[in-house]
């Protein structure tokens, strides 16, 4: 049995080596980078069953980036079929370049899946369903569908969670507003940026604030607020608790978030209480930070030293 | 002045190294490659001034391309505008597995250039307008845009050349025979490869026949007829010329039959006869052979050297 | 279900990039390799559900082999307890240099794996199991260990198959000898190499007689006697087939044997008879000559299109 | 018609990846490095039309010199003639090890470039003409030259500016101020840095005195007073102005300058006025110790996007 | 004729690229990697003639190391026999990962090496003799050994110097401390770290208090404590001196202490006193600091620039 | 004591790795390259005692030239002194472009060496001291020190070897005929190719008879004569010995002739006769082209295997 199933897209990440511009390289790394499947390997690697479900082009693309989600442990079930491979080149560096991303995900495969195609005794068996706000922004048929399996994750009894994950190079800060409150009735853990909260829905004060407003605003029955590299508060049966962010050396800071909430709902999901959970998402999401790629390969082990404190120096 | 324009997509190839698979590869090796801006590099090689147009997008990605083809030496005029970056990712590997192509190319910005947007003087005061059979394949927006430049180069008096380059992976031999035939009245050079001539046209017999079926059924000037590892023929003036390729310790074979033309058509312009322009053709084809990439990154010297057959050793 | 369940010990292989030499390298490629392994992947590509057992440790050594087969589609059952992660260093090199292999494999923590320590029903649940001459060779628990497993899978109704495999660097031709034609009785396929048959249980003749004679001497079902590159042949129900190796460029020979035996389990217990698993096992052997690695990375298409003779072209 | 021509030797820049050292690198990464081109293509990437001038081998590493230019989207009117390509090594290392760079630069083609080889009506329609004082420092031949090239764009109304640019491995502190202050009658815009106004020139006091010491010691239009990591400040019509060094996470700090100077200079031509010009010169440097290589390979709206503050976040 | 000889054992130091894990690597850098070769190496590039004494596989994994060790430049007098390579993965990670060893060392070569087997001339005409902690922990036979050597060492009238290096993955502290302790007796110059002290020795105190304590506790003539990123300190005569550690942006931590020992014991041997002494160790083990590998490969003149304080800026 | 001395120039060789061109490659390989200094290595492998002397830039270039040599095993006795590294460019690659070097060599320290800086007691006591015809190409006064340190030798005892080794990029043959001619009464042992004796010395006829042409006209102890690749043949007391080359897929052909002449000279100088030093010369060749680099990285074990004809296949 599943304790955790995702959905959504993952695309092949290109980025040039250190620290080149995309504009003169004559070489991209290549990795499997998706939101969900970044969740799912997170959660795995603190102890969930986690499966991933998507639909790839049957390509030898497609099957790259299965393979490399098979490599790191989660379940995969993928429905092969037309259209693209979604793709991203992602440019690094420090400031005041900033990291860029360039996006050439439209008309991917996954933009076509119908909620009909996916397995859903996968879901209804699993103890949670997670997918984000990336999908339903992806194809007006995605929009319908993240809307059903989260439904039909419903029904099942099975518990929904959702990052809320607004993407500017996707859609309008007024689209994404409409469809994702629209979906906010079916969801029991939303994970929500500060400057999401803010600038999207129109919340003000600081993210305590935002927390309650929005835990009694819906039938949420738990709200996380991240705050970027000043860590995260959860709210839950009305009370807020709160975690600071481990200090990291950044390599690479691509998927912090997903490393934070894989973390979380494993932990969650294996009964440990609110305060706990985000102290492991913490834990992971700094380890991430150190670790090239979208994906959060790291032990649990490694994650309890990280909370231990115990962890950064060398070990022989 | 321009001596060859060139007209047609440019691509970003994207390709394992070393014989890995597409499937398990974490490395790409990132090129600009395009039949027509291949031509133009090949001919400019050889002594043409070449220079290459089409649409590209306004990205880092749009800028790569530009960037390259600027550093091989060729004019470079390009709108920059909406659309994809097309890209193909390419397997090299030998017998029995072979070299594998997967195109990612739909919607790329150049499938949207109409005839207007580009600069008609630059074609005019050419003196070849050079394009292939893949340009028509790729949208029907191209398709008349291709037929618009060849008319407008006729007008002007610019000669026009034509790479016949039949595309399996894009449309179907009955749509490629309707448009591409329809396009001879235009035409003044052709170049099709023998399996093109039967596959795709019907035409039966060996290379020889096929050129002078074809020399008479036109109004062409010059047929060239490619035989793959047995070199070239070309029919002119109801004569048939012919050469042999020349050996060649293959490293890619992509790009071949364009470093061909492009030598073949800078020869011809800068006044060769046919079987001069040939061996040339055949010397640089060889030459690519040698060349990591698409592009016939040679010189003048190496290819007559191949001619004068006296190359191949060290030289210190 | 499992169709094929495979045991053995799967290796680190470390090899110097470009033909360089151990001595002088600055760099390793890092791979997995064990023959089980391989055979499990190759049957896995031609349509066996497929699983590897084995025992690694808990290092990050050890998940970085379970994550890699995870990668390429297979089940893995692997206990992961004390002691090393076997390696072995690999030069490639053309002739008269040849490829060498230095194996630092003593100790492995597979040497103490114990018959008791495996899943029975994996094994009893499948429709064949697998194992070669390298396991038994590798410790004296081993060799308990791989007679107990063998007879494990007779009692459950599981069909056995075993490739001879003799490897001079573990053991002598005499301890060879003894110990695997003991095996032989709970064997129902076999697959030897003709020296194998020669130099390690003195066979004479051609390969043809070698497989009547092992065939008649022993309780086999199947005996497949390989010749290197010219190819393989199959003695059973008193007949022999046989079928030539495909030609191929060689880019990594290490493997091919372990493509073919996979390749031809799996046409085999899809129902296929001889003469086409013959044509499968040939076919993959080849593409897998022109792969970097010990894994036939393969597709059955590719592997159709090799027996259909219509690869080897570039494809575009 | 161009706006801004530069003259100077470019080097390949050969240097051990990843902090190696060069006592025992196995491998060097190329480019093409030369303050005067460096100029040309940052005051290219901020919008004017540039050329590069210069005199290089006739070899592969000469075209390999030009093509790389080309490829930055910069002219490149370069002489083909006798001499070496001059080459420095450079080992990148932070404190206390520090960047080295071993230069390989005499008998370099450049060294024996006379005035009368280069295209003096390039030199008279453009709107200003750039040289350092590395030039003179390089040969004797290439000190007249330099002389003669600034005289002949005063004659023909071109403006000039000069980047002081003293190198200690080249010549003297003494031979530098002697050659240089010689050259100073010609030059309307001078850069300088600190350190070089003390030590070679003699000038005591702050930055923005030594700027006003020698805009009143000379005829100069504009003198532009560097400060290393604490910005730069311009001395013009009597006025100084200052600007910061914008905070920069450094991947490679050689090119700074050069790349400030290269967008003063482009913003200047535009008709910006010194302020401005000042704020792109800044935030060019910054991006520029972002990117690896000598060349501030940026785009307009990134250098604004440093201005206004708004970048050196994820975007996505 | 000899100023140093040391003994201990060098492995193959294998580690993933660009911060990667050992778990999804596709890669190892591979090194030569010991602290009694690092402390040789070190040493001869302070001034002293240094030889490294051990004992290898006769192997292409033997032979590498030994020519690695031959590039720096210092003397190696390596017996050839059975056993293995002694290897260690290396996963470089900043905080809050940190660096991690995982040794595969058993049953090296070295640990058979008996006192016996080594060249005593070449200890006894040396004029100091060294090896660490490591040593004597790798197996009872080099226990033996150690004590063995350092006895002729001393009979021969040689220095003898040791570093304490307790590795906790090898022994516990309680061996560590019974098998270390007993050979101080024969020991001239001992260097330890603070931490060992404390947690293996049971000494209390700050540092300072630790060498006086030491110092008046055994006969050794010299005691240098190390205190990680805040220096050193030696008790020589009575008398503590210290030394703090250079600031230093820092590639690879990893021989940092090594780096130290050689310099400090070179500068001993040539004459120096304990303060210049450790002035040199501190520079070279800063300049360790941005070299990738366990080995200070350093010239003097960088080390006594770092001392003077004149490094670090681009020197061109 | 040393059985062979060399001397000659050693250089940076840098290769564009893949068969890229130097024209647009971004990366050089680097290795350290000369006749004299490849001859010396062969011949240590083979199992000389050999040491190489030369004069080199007191720079890391420097350092590093010398390093990579001790790696390999052989004693280097180097002068550090002014000048350049000398450096070449190659580009590998097949027929029919075939490998290209571009030198870059003039005024390396070499070119100013002197007979009174070497230690004339190495030579002396050496059993045979070697240097080819390129020393005295690259600077009039290296042709009086060739001179003077063959007759030093000659002197001495020391037996003299000399491959004559014409480089036409160098000199022109009718210098190379009178210099190297005039040093031929100094000379026990020369080797020179086929090509060089026909084509500078005028020698007709095929190459048996022009050993016994050279062999009488001067007082050779020994001729060999090499035909590439068909291998070599030496006139010894009047008498021709032969042997063919042994087949070999070529990675890298540089170095080929020195690899045979080292290893000659080893079996000579261990008092092997003429035929058997064929043998080995022939092997270690054909091993050489397997191997990337100038330098025969090989192992004595490895060339008698193949002249058991043992090797090629996978050992394992």
């Amino acid at each position: 049995m599943t304790d955790l199933v995702t959905f959504g897209e993952t695309m092949l990440r290109l980025s040039p080596p250190d620290n080149e511009r995309i504009e003169s390289t004559d070489e991209f790394e290549v990795r499997a980078a998706g939101a969900e499947s970044n969740v799912a390997v997170a959660a795995s690697r603190l102890g969930a069953e986690a499966t991933w479900t998507s639909k790839l082009p049957d390509s030898p693309l497609g099957r790259r980036v299965v393979g490399e989600l098979n490599q790191y442990g989660i379940g995969t079930d993928v429905i092969l079929g037309e259209g693209r491979q979604g793709t991203y080149y992602l440019e690094h560096a420090g400031k005041p370049r900033g990291t860029n991303v360039v996006y050439d995900r439209a008309d991917a495969a996954v933009t076509t899946a119908r909620a009909e195609e996916f397995d859903h005794d996968l879901i209804g068996e699993a103890d949670c369903f997670f997918t984000t706000g990336i999908t339903p922004a992806l194809s007006p048929t995605l929009r319908e569908t993240t809307g059903k399996l989260l439904q039909a994750a419903k029904r099942a009894g099975t518990a929904t969670a959702f990052d809320f994950n607004y993407r500017g190079k996707l859609w309008s800060e007024a689209e994404a507003e409409e469809t994702l409150t629209a979906l906010f009735g079916g969801i029991d853990l939303l994970v929500i940026a500060t400057r999401d909260a803010r600038e999207v829905l129109g919340y003000e004060g600081d993210p305590r604030q935002i927390a309650h407003k929005l835990g009694s605003a819906y039938e949420f029955d738990t709200v996380v607020v991240t705050r970027g590299a000043r860590g995260a508060l959860a709210w839950h049966d009305s009370v807020v608790h709160d975690h600071d962010a481990y200090e990291t050396d950044t390599v690479d800071p691509i998927g912090t978030g997903d490393a934070f909430t894989g973390a979380f709902l494993a932990r969650r999901l294996a009964g440990d209480d609110v305060p706990t959970a985000l102290e492991y998402g913490a834990a992971t999401a700094a380890l991430k930070r150190t670790i090239p790629g979208d994906i959060a390969l790291v032990t649990r082990e490694e994650v309890e030293a990280v909370i231990a404190d115990e962890s950064g120096e060398i070990s022989r």
